[in-house]
């Protein structure tokens, strides 16, 4: 947790009152996901995920699998098995019978790149119609990274010196200034009163083009397990933006509760493992036959070839 | 119910297992949907549709909307207010929030003009791995229609004298000759004992392309509730083929139990409403002027003329 | 045209390269839409739409709704009748058989009302690997309009007075000091070269944090014909928010060039139609057959009756 | 080519017509695509595949990846490192800037398989308006296969002695019986004539019920390119039936024609490439650093442990 979650009173009687709920269902359930239902997992400073919903769970991709009219009677080293086959061979259906639905409050410009997954859906706090929090994602020091000189889209060293603390001046001021003229506009203090009685105040579908892409929005998204595995295969992985891969690692500690055979299957055959091109595995049949194999002999170039050993050397 | 299912006993021993089975959730549960789920709801003669996972209610539709923290507090009427308001202005994206799961048992052809709809989540009864079972979908002769004289893709009036009789013993011979020679290329009695031992049996895979395309086949359909609302908008509709539209009918009841409201609002913006083209909707503003319009006079060809008249005109 | 667009010489060279290119080709062409390929139509004061790419036209609409073998040889009277009848039948798939793909320049806030139609394909500038221009959306004096006081998410009449200059005056002094800072904080003059070479720069990915809303974007965004007629029926209605509808607006007269059975079915069948709920298709009836009928005998609430009796009364 | 297609004289004219036409365009054109527009590339008995319409070659994925104004003036030997970057990093969305549209005719049980492949869009044939050809597929002696005796869904070794001769004579017979009825519940003769005046005919919607799955239907099928890869990747694949192989064998010597540069980095880094999983990772490093694995101490169960040897030995 980076920093205390502000919820109001009201949204915290919200939460509570769902978490006591306890109803009965013919459908399947997770004991290990009921125990988190609802509750709030902080990311960031000011974000969180919540579940609030869930349909299926390891059992249900094995019947869909199998289009069985029960929960079967075979054992569990049985689906496991047969789910790990069926990640193995990309039958990617199966997996799409669960689906799971989260509240997310997050920054504008990560909500920008989440968005981007387009087999979701997603309802989205409007500016149009409401007035959106005064809070702002400010990183935390220790990520405050220099622009890669190796890499375009990445991250270097962190700042040293002076320059951290001025950047961190800069982004906390203009996303105050910002937020503030975004209330005079708007003519209207935090409770809701205008500010001046004689003025009209400005529409908030235009308001809201004065605030910083660090102001946070919230959203429901709801998704299924398999694009849910495409989502964190490509969010959790390391040349992610580390404001979205915080986010990505959370539903995957998520995900780990809730189908763990499912899950266990990804991690083995997805997120931990290495596709080799065509050249590369030639690469790879000629070392194994003894040969030793340079970047110059091996028709890689070099960054595939740095990206080539780095698989082979170290643990993933 | 047109016929009697012929469930094996294990079949019918899961589906009453998944019935019995009973667990405590912090979702949102609908007890009239609970008291039917997983039951076998018989359509045509051979197939069927059950409920086997839901997710969501009226409330998450809301819930969504809102992007609320709880189920809030609100009462019905405001509920229902809203959801009528989303439905009226096209807000799809909460319906989106409620998913359903179902196992259907349909005729191949059906299956077909079934899957046209794309946004949702399947997995059919693999008949390269599996047999299919010997059940072929023959008419009732009450549903033996001519092909319409006036509509290239419709129905006209139901075969008489002894056409249909001949229509009847042609489906069912065909139908039963063409499966019998499938199990006799696959080498395999019903029973899964081979017919000869000394033939090798032609591949599962192969050997179906002889089955005639009322054979049954199964899946696991599973789809949010806006994609079904559009899905029960077209397959619900009179001009659906009857074979589809029948599954569309036992679907669309099951809706009305669990998402009562939405399902309302669906009914009275959607199902029941007429769209009026633009030059429809000048001549309406003709007529309640008081002006006396004829096909001639009012701009629409014969075919829209009729298909107004007939709208402003029955009940839907 | 709202203003002057600065385009790069090198910018404007490429425009024109393209515009002079002439190749010979196999596939449908449409000269009308040929005619301004690639040219820049202005939107809002720094954005813009251009024409990049485009497949098919109403002959291929026709020829798939026919899965015939060549162009046919049928009358354009038929073609149009068929066009209508598809349209006016909700048969879409003939309409997703046309792609148009746009180079559009937009701001981030109107992006993000724009991303939420999924059905397409985009590619946005990356502001993880190159830097934002320095240009900003600022409303024009006659669209800073209050917030409506009986439609939440609606806005009301024009600010009065010294209200809009001010509104200005914060939006254009906002956006330029966050910019600077944006510069400021990546360590980058305009021109690329470093403000001060003993400072390493802050990544791009976390520098744009501080942008506003208002900031323009830009992105290739490639859609087939029937879902840009989706998009054009919510964005392109007097609902939608003016700065996205001015792009809209923009695309329906492009499209009205591409394929003008298509868009012409389309306006009359729906974006100039009107549906009318079951209750009000009572009502209208109950009109036709003489009956007054008043919003309290109607079944209808107030909202629903005032904006039956606008359809019926008002051109559309 | 298995077998000459009887194309009607009108078709063949048709598709000349088509070849035939010449027009002027501003879009990028791809001369060895062109060459071949239109033209039937024949598949299994009675099947084709033909290019009806095309958008966008390798220069248009630079250039959405780059949101360009133009085709710039870089190197081709840069545009083939930045789409082998992309290609290597999943970033699949410039992929989905090209599009193609085929017109192709294939056996039912084909289109079942094709038709999951739900990202693409569809115009099939309706027979529920139009009466089918008279056309099965039967397949070539060759390619008669037993029924795998290891693998649940694929097959072995090719029929011997009179037990292939058999499944023709059954496949043969019934296909053209079944069609014969299905004509004869039609009332209608091959020239659309009745057979007998006084039957009514039963509607085609029902009548289609009797045809086998190796019935001949066609459809229009459009798809971007990186969907199409993805099709390609599963259906191209040595595990993939036959049947719609040697479809996806065509398209795929088809997109080697038009993205030339993109299709090498398809084949390059998918289609040829292999993937290990985590634990097949820790195995090769092990081997790599001298160790002798077997199956047995690799952690892998004897399945993956065949993939894996295979994948390290033969030439893919």
């Amino acid at each position: 947790m980076e920093s205390p979650l502000a919820l109001t009173t009201e949204q915290q009687n919200e939460v509570e009152a769902a978490r006591n709920s306890h109803n009965e269902t013919r459908r399947p359930t997770v004991s290990a996901l009921e125990e988190i239902m609802h509750a709030v997992h902080p990311v960031l400073d000011h974000g969180f995920i919540r579940v609030v919903d869930y349909m299926g769970d390891d059992c249900a991709i094995v019947q869909a699998a199998r289009v069985s009219y029960g929960r079967g009677t075979r054992r569990t080293s049985e689906d496991a098995g047969l789910l790990r086959y069926l990640m193995r061979n990309r039958h990617s259906t199966p997996f799409e019978m669960c689906e799971i639905k989260y509240h997310v409050k997050l920054p504008i410009f990560v909500a920008r790149q989440w968005i981007r997954h387009r087999t979701a859906n997603v309802n989205e706090y409007s500016a149009r119609y409401s007035i959106l929090d005064r809070e702002f994602h400010i990183p935390r020091r220790e990520h405050l990274a220099a622009q890669s000189t190796t890499n375009r889209q990445g991250r270097g060293a962190v700042l040293e010196g002076s320059e951290a603390a001025q950047v961190l001046q800069l982004l906390t001021t203009d996303a105050e200034r910002n937020y503030d003229h975004y209330l005079e506009m708007l003519n209207e203090h935090p409770d809701g009163s205008p500010i001046d009685p004689d003025r009209q105040g400005l529409a908030r579908e235009l308001a809201r083009m004065n605030l910083t892409l660090n102001t946070f929005t919230q959203w429901y998204w709801k998704i299924d397990l398999h694009n849910l595995f495409h989502f964190l295969s490509l969010r959790a992985d390391p040349h992610a933006q580390y404001e979205i891969r915080v986010y990505a690692d959370t539903m995957l500690a998520i995900v780990r509760q809730w189908v763990p055979l499912a899950c266990a299957a990804f991690e083995e055959y997805r997120l931990n493992a290495a596709t080799f091109s065509a050249t590369m595995l030639g690469v790879l049949r000629r070392m194994l036959a003894g040969e030793v194999v340079t970047q110059e002999t091996s028709g890689l170039n070099k960054r595939e070839w740095n990206e080539f050993q780095s698989t082979l050397k170290a643990p993933t």
